[in-house]
């Protein structure tokens, strides 16, 4: 089996892992525009050699996972370079505009649209770890554009991964997405900025910051170069999911201002629902 | 050693389970207002014995965990009851309003306030876990006002359960724990508002959302009887932080709709300082 790279941070570096224990006679090659990571990931293993987009031909798999601009921009010339057996498919965080880029392309039908619902808060090739997709939701966009043995490929190769398929149009990924993940990400910087302006004296953030602001800042470590494009590419949506929540903000200010303490508890106790939703995560 | 609690929920259920162990021959009692809380903690063996306000005349310590609003109350009775070698300490996190309602107190030196930064999400006796406070911080607040060989026995105990003493005035620690605690569980309860108003769906939810949005969200699923009251009693800080908090957002949102980049990827840059200062937690 022969799988490329193109990029090989946290998202293929982790794959490489669980390819490799799956497959242990799998070749594995990178694509990067930095030297030092390619070099790096050689260094930890994750990859073999050093490949080039001219050297796809004979890939059985090339996985896309570099920033979602640059997805949306390689796609086509990754198509272009695939031999007829290849399947590519991409890790990025919105479909919309990626299915977009490839919705007239000749091979269209080698393309896989996929959004692995996995990750942590570290980027680059010394964040791979192994078993990250186990257990964990993997969303697939178009399927019916893919051709049908390609699919069963990654249908059988997902499995093997452990990880559930769900389907979505790109649009209601897009949509949603932006409320689970992107938003979240938002928050967490901007809680971020707000505590670095305001404590000057970082003695105090580490003294007095719990267990409960490290968790609630953590999306704040993510990688500005792959996080903001996606809040370019999602923006239509982004921008709603920031509108409700900046309004949900403002209407709890004025209710705290208003000293309006039964209906702060009992708005409270309604978003303690999250609590069975979210039981096992 | 004779121990009361007031209150027997995470704080002083978790400190049993460590008072057990450092002193098995710890002798402790519990005060509710719920009988089922009473009962639940007798269950557990967090309480040998029920006790009551009345009681608290030979205790050594009688530790204060209950929602803020209620200690300040709950504090002068306390203070009323106790003999005088009785050291009594408050966990709540906020400290200028409790400090405040028994600055007068004829017992005011046998008093010791206290926030440790320890806790979960949970709530009530079955929150209860061992080594809570092992290697947290706790701030102490107005140490002067503590009679001397009572401030000493508290430092003991303190380093027993391996915690790591700050001084902080009450005034300065509301202000700084405005921004490390309080306003990352607002942002968290009303990210998880925004979530369940749009996404009625609850399998999106379940399916879509990663760890990160769970981490992130988190703090949603506090006790909203614990948190209002903080929220109020420390009103005047926490809409500060609100209105920094709000002005950030939409500061943000004002670049993504002009597409500024190369202005959001310095600020996501400059925010991803936290990394270094949040290393360890």
């Amino acid at each position: 089996m022969k799988v490329s790279f193109v990029g090989i941070g946290l998202m293929n570096g982790s794959l490489s892992l669980d390819l490799q224990r799956l497959h242990p006679d799998v070749v594995l090659s990178g694509i990067s525009r930095k030297t030092t990571t390619l070099n790096r990931a050689v260094e930890l293993g994750l990859i073999q050699e050093i490949g080039s987009i001219n050297q796809l031909q004979d890939a059985d798999y090339v996985f896309v996972s570099v920033p979602v601009a640059a997805i949306a921009t390689l796609l086509p010339q990754v198509l272009d370079a695939v031999g007829e057996n290849t399947l590519v498919m991409d890790f990025g965080s919105t479909k919309t505009a990626i299915c977009g880029a490839v919705k007239n392309h000749p091979k269209r039908e080698q393309f896989l649209a996929a959004h692995p619902i996995a990750g942590t808060e570290f980027s680059g090739p010394d964040a791979a770890i192994p078993n990250l997709y186990d257990g964990k939701t993997i969303m697939l966009c178009e399927v019916a554009k893919t051709r049908s043995d390609l699919l069963a490929r990654a249908t059988t190769l997902l499995q093997k991964l452990n990880m559930t398929v769900r389907h979505m149009d790109p649009v209601a990924h897009d949509r949603h997405i932006a409320y689970v993940s992107h938003l979240s990400h938002i928050t967490s910087f901007m809680l971020g900025k707000t505590v670095l302006e305001k404590e000057t004296d970082e003695q105090n953030i580490f003294d007095m910051a719990g267990s409960g602001f490290a968790s609630t800042v953590r999306l704040a470590k993510s990688s500005p170069e792959m996080w903001m494009p996606i809040f370019m590419q999602n923006k239509h949506n982004v921008l709603e999911t920031l509108n409700e929540y900046i309004s949900n903000l403002n209407a709890f200010k004025e209710k705290l201002e208003a000293e309006a303490v039964d209906e702060l508890l009992a708005d409270m106790k309604e978003i303690n629902k999250i609590r069975t939703i979210l039981k096992h995560k």
